[in-house]
């Protein structure tokens, strides 16, 4: 496991980003981002997420792109793919394929639990931690989230104690790579400090991962206090997706080259090919047809400043 | 002057934002959204800027606005119209229309200061300084400021040294009401910690504000990061006006509604009135025909999810 000597970028453009938007991008597509991805250096890609094709069309093909690219030469050494995986079906979809780290979460909000999958957040809890465990035992690296940990879209506040107690559950079952994850784009800095504060007070084992999404703009915000506060590892997506097209609301997840931009400039990860994510991002705009929530890929960067 | 107790909202749409506007504000329009701007809480408005009406036409009626609207009932206690002046002339025109407040400035950045005042630093502090001293003996609040204090367009890196002399200068002069400009919007938050703690080591009497402009999407996440580190007074531009319409490089100001949606979720500040900033803000996209960089006013506050 990553040591907190060292920051990590784990890119999820192409499973939280795609899956909002309306248009299929076919595997061909998929294929050519995910390998400049992979060139970039940052440390984790999320490839997609095993779910019902017909509830989320858009990533039908992850069992695909990840017999493709898993086990070829397109993967650098210490290059992690990921995947999301949302029940046991998926997990053995998942195992079949050649995903090396699994994602899976519980919401701390008790009605996104119940919309999201059916059962309240203990019965969740208890099935995501057994599913961990099952990845664990296989052989596979396991990520944990906390949806909803700072708000959610239905329930408004959530409060503090519901976020810890799932954390302590996790610890408990020894899963301590662990995310939290700002669902719905509610966090503000003071709040991020003060979770990942109390996360750490209760193991200081814990790797901290942070998810962010920009809605109100504070997505790099968020990201500098919890960076401050021990996380080490951020789940962003190249060109901001992840906002929902078909509404006002543009911000989708922090972005990726944002978010390098920012690090860049005070002296972090400055190995990450930031270049080459604009690349991307631009790629990326014209094959959707809009201008994207990222910001740099269009004003030129901190770098480029002389900074 | 205020205490760190209450941090102050200072709005500068109307003149670092319509001065990068293509399209001339006529004067009555102005009047209606400075009139709304006064009944939203915020402390201080700066009006306009007393320039060459042919170098920026957009503020050639900054006399007649202060005329207009300084001794009248539209100013509620407590609320402080301001304007920025460069020069004695710009003094003299603003002394004699009813400015309350004044803001002038000098740039850390040699190439930045000849190219804006044809003077070096150390010629156009003495002038800047000098002008102040002017505007407190004449019973005027006087803000002065140190322009490109985190980089700059044409010089790049701008030394923290360079930075903190000018401070020195004005701490040495008695003006202690000091603002630290991110003019082209390169400060990135560890150095804005860093800058504003250098700066309450030479003087722990100075009165901090920070203007930051979006240009990389870092606005919210360095006034975050000055709010941390002890500045009282930000610098913001309702819709983040201020952007150059004419390039792709969106970001304006940081933006007056995001900072306190932002503000208020932390507590801070929850007397400003987030609906009406909003609604100028909208007023103001209509007015000029086209998405502004403010967030909030497209994708909702944080308020109205229960936060």
């Amino acid at each position: 496991m990553p040591g907190p000597s060292r920051i990590l970028i784990h890119e999820v453009g192409l499973r939280d980003g795609l899956q909002m938007e309306g248009r299929t991008v076919p595997t061909e597509k998929k294929l050519v981002w995910l390998r400049r991805l992979l060139r970039t250096g940052v440390d984790v890609i999320q490839v997609g997420s095993f779910v019902h094709p017909v509830k989320i069309p858009q990533m039908a093909d992850t069992d695909r792109l990840f017999k493709e690219i898993a086990a070829s030469d397109d993967v650098p050494e210490g290059v992690t793919l990921s995947a999301l995986v949302l029940n046991e079906k998926g997990l053995d979809r998942g195992l079949a394929c050649g995903v090396e780290m699994f994602c899976m979460g519980v919401s701390a909000s008790e009605t996104h639990s119940r919309k999201n999958t059916g059962m309240g957040i203990d019965e969740a809890a208890g099935r995501i931690i057994a599913m961990g465990l099952n990845a664990r035992s296989a052989g596979k690296r396991v990520q944990v989230s906390v949806q909803s940990a700072f708000g959610c879209g239905y329930e408004g506040n959530v409060p503090e104690e519901r976020v810890l107690a799932l954390v302590r559950r996790y610890c408990e079952a020894g899963l301590k790579d662990i995310s939290l994850a700002d669902t719905a784009g509610h966090a503000v800095p003071d709040r991020v400090e003060q979770m990942l504060s109390a996360v750490r007070e209760i193991d200081g084992g814990v790797t901290l991962a942070c998810h962010f999404h920009n809605t109100y703009g504070l997505g790099l915000a968020n990201a500098y206090a919890a960076l401050k506060s021990g996380a080490v590892s951020f789940e962003s997506s190249v060109a901001g997706l992840g906002g929902c097209p078909f509404t006002k609301i543009a911000g989708g997840n922090v972005c990726t080259e944002d978010l390098v931009n920012m690090f860049r400039a005070m002296g972090i990860r400055r190995d990450v090919n930031l270049d080459e994510l604009i690349g991307v991002a631009v790629d990326m705009a014209e094959f959707f047809g809009r201008e994207l929530p990222g910001t740099v890929y269009r004003t030129g960067t901190l770098v480029q400043t002389g900074l």
